[in-house]
């Protein structure tokens, strides 16, 4: 008899369409604006995206089709299966049942791809031949490049330099896809070298690297720029996850109580939970829904949501939503996926408008709950992952002191297989919590004066 | 409609006994034997294995049991899925249907847990507290670990010196798993001592990481030996990968032409061939089944069928196989789970019987073939597993040239996720091709001068 330990789903049962959290929204979102508060219209993204995805950014109709030419790609690991945690739940001794979905099983490891493969085919609808991207950790940037190769583009990805060299197998996955990837501050663009003229030495950032790649998609031919998280038609794509979710908690007559997931831009948080919303937004069902951050970033417990940009030199649009100031500088936790000053406009709004709860959890807690995961299910999580196992082990052991059966349902955003230094150095007694301090917080925050304030809800 | 792309089984479906080839073999196994030509009895083994996997070793009941116990943890990973290399397909133009069974779902990434699971399972129910073992590239060492951990048992990992220091992630993968690797030679046995006592920089090798894990086996108490490949019920446990894939093949009405699989000690080939072999044998159906090894490593095509050790220092049973002599010191290739002098006594077995086909490949066209894979089908296969896929393009490509409408079936035993070393080796123009020379395997074959001779068929 079968024990539900895993629900596949067939190809002809995933979803062939996105779910656009935006045509339920009970108030409507505050328009991303320019720094003297005026609306962005479309024709100012069109040198960085192409129309189509501008579109898609916009759009309030409610289910977006998904291409064949996406679904195709997709099918090579997806539908993703939704997997019962039964021996964690034995180690526990919790009545709580944990399900979770296995987002590792892609090619890169992640549920980056998701958005990669779209991303590219709408580029490539476009006309365009080139994506050009910047990557931390790695993640985003192999997903990208694999996206880029399974739909016939050229990708470029610029490295931060400090990554670059200390995660070398992350470049050769890009470099197997096709894709060029190079450390930056690089020789390639005109911020790039600015930069290396005066500090020839400098580990790079995140902000560096946007703004290589911003400059590389608006003077190279045939050029557009793709992000990984924070934007709307971002988190559209991810939302295969929680409506493939559905459908297999729909298949063994179960429907959860909780919803987790970690958030660094929110896309995989959103992807997982956004379809579960739409169900409570209709007052249908009424489960509630964690955002889990670390306490090194907590730009949702902490932050306010104000206008802000997505990176340090302010060369994207301001984007309403929680957020550290543009400025911060996260703290360095293993956890890269999470280390980002603000959270996706979407996931802020549902935030400020009491649909879901967000959580911050420390470091530690959030290893000693990988390896617990690892020991037990077997499957070694990324450090990005383990914020959500943290926050699931939490609920099932509040299940347990109240006695309750409840289902908890938790994104496994993916595995830690590239991120094991991180491991390393929790065994051997190197890492220590951290929360932000306050007067860390409010010099980040200075950064925000004299822009504009969304309106109230 | 469904297209296929991938089958997946329920649980309910899994397989719930393994399939033994000795039953239907057409002539019997020649015994293992001792150096003076007496069979090997099972107290012999005694000190090594438990005689619960001795007794397995040397059974001919078609069916084995699969224990609950081990049901249970298979489950986290298993059925593994039927994957359609459709976009692999069109890229080779072939009329031949190529399906892939991955079996780099698994925690660690490849087949080898499979066997892991069930001998620790089989271990513990002996009443045995540790297991010991050794790896070479880490591969084998981890899924012991993740084994072990997951049914409660200790284990020690002596790993080779030279991979200990250019791998060290397989090392925190194992420390994750709650498991001791240590770099072999160790100073934690005699025959460690005695070696760094002679030589204190040597890079180490298998043969003396088996020689150490041995010794800890057969001095520690509650302690046994466990071993990745080669042995009866380590194929055995295997076979569950080939049952998955004949009822996936059944439900979508196919059977296949060519079944492929890459072949080290020759676990994963056995364990995805055996079961179709077995209508083979009975005269039911009739596909080519091919095992496919290094060119650099050529014991089935070049070696002859012998009695040899299954290490340098002869501390094993002599067994009946295809052997290069168990002097002989593979080549530096990538693939490293296929550095092996001997093969299978099953394996070879079925081969001297003509039940099977063997091909050696050489280094470039495997990671060519691995990189066409990375760049159609997403994922990026071990340097073991680019041996399969060469063979199958080779396959496909004959199917074009005759224009027939194959259907080649294949064992993907694993991911290179952890060994992406060796494809920038290949990006670099690093890496060369490389033949056995003749001069060199007539050496090596000197080792087994003076050991007895198997009876002919």
């Amino acid at each position: 008899m079968s024990e539900h330990i895993k629900v596949f789903l067939s190809e002809d049962e995933m979803p062939r369409q996105w779910y656009n959290i935006q045509a339920d929204l009970p108030h409507p979102m505050p328009p991303p604006v320019t720094p003297d508060g005026k609306p962005v219209t479309p024709d100012m993204l069109a040198p960085v995206f192409p129309m189509n995805l501008i579109e898609q950014e916009v759009s309030t109709q409610r289910w977006i089709d998904i291409p064949d030419e996406v679904l195709q790609v997709l099918w090579l690991w997806r539908p993703s299966p939704l997997c019962r945690a039964r021996r964690l739940e034995q180690a526990l001794g919790t009545p709580a049942r944990i399900y979770y979905k296995n987002e590792g099983v892609s090619a890169p490891g992640s549920h980056k791809p998701n958005t990669a493969v779209a991303q590219a085919y709408y580029n490539k609808a476009f006309g365009i031949k080139r994506l050009s991207t910047e990557t931390g950790a790695g993640q985003w940037g192999s997903a990208l490049a694999m996206g880029c190769k399974l739909m016939g583009l050229e990708c470029k990805v610029y490295m931060v330099r400090i990554s670059f060299d200390q995660k070398p197998f992350r470049k050769i996955m890009m470099q197997t896809w096709g894709a060029q990837c190079v450390a930056s501050p690089s020789r390639d663009t005109q911020a790039g070298r600015a930069i290396l003229e005066k500090t020839p030495d400098t580990p790079g950032s995140l902000a560096i690297a946007i703004s290589e790649a911003i400059e590389d998609a608006v003077t190279s031919k045939g050029t557009r720029y793709a992000l990984g998280s924070v934007l709307n038609h971002v988190l559209l794509h991810q939302t295969i996850i929680g409506l493939e979710a559905k459908k297999q908690f729909a298949k063994i007559g179960l429907y959860p109580d909780v919803v987790i997931g970690c958030a660094g831009g929110g896309s995989n948080f959103a992807g997982m939970s956004f379809p579960f919303l739409a169900d409570k937004i209709a007052g249908k069902t009424n489960p509630r829904v964690i955002a889990v951050e670390p306490a090194a970033c907590p730009k949702m417990t902490r932050g306010p949501f104000v206008y802000d940009s997505g990176d340090v030199a302010m060369m994207t649009p301001l984007l309403p939503m929680h957020s550290l100031g543009h400025a911060f500088v996260p703290a360095p936790i293993h956890a890269g996926g999470l280390r980002y000053h603000g959270m996706a406009p979407l996931v802020s709004h549902v935030l400020r408008e009491g649909l879901i709860e967000a959580k911050a959890v420390q470091q530690l807690e959030c290893y000693k709950a990988a390896v617990l995961w690892a020991q037990t299910e077997g499957f070694i999580p990324a450090p990005e992952t383990s914020h959500a196992i943290a926050v699931a082990i939490q609920e099932a052991q509040r299940a347990k002191e109240e006695g309750k059966e409840r289902v908890i349902a938790m994104n496994w955003s993916g595995h830690g297989l590239m991120d094991l230094s991180g491991y390393q150095s929790y065994f051997d007694g190197k890492l220590t919590d951290y929360s932000l301090p306050q007067n860390e917080l409010e010099a980040s925050l200075k950064s925000l004066e004299g822009l504009p304030k969304p309106p109230p809800l």
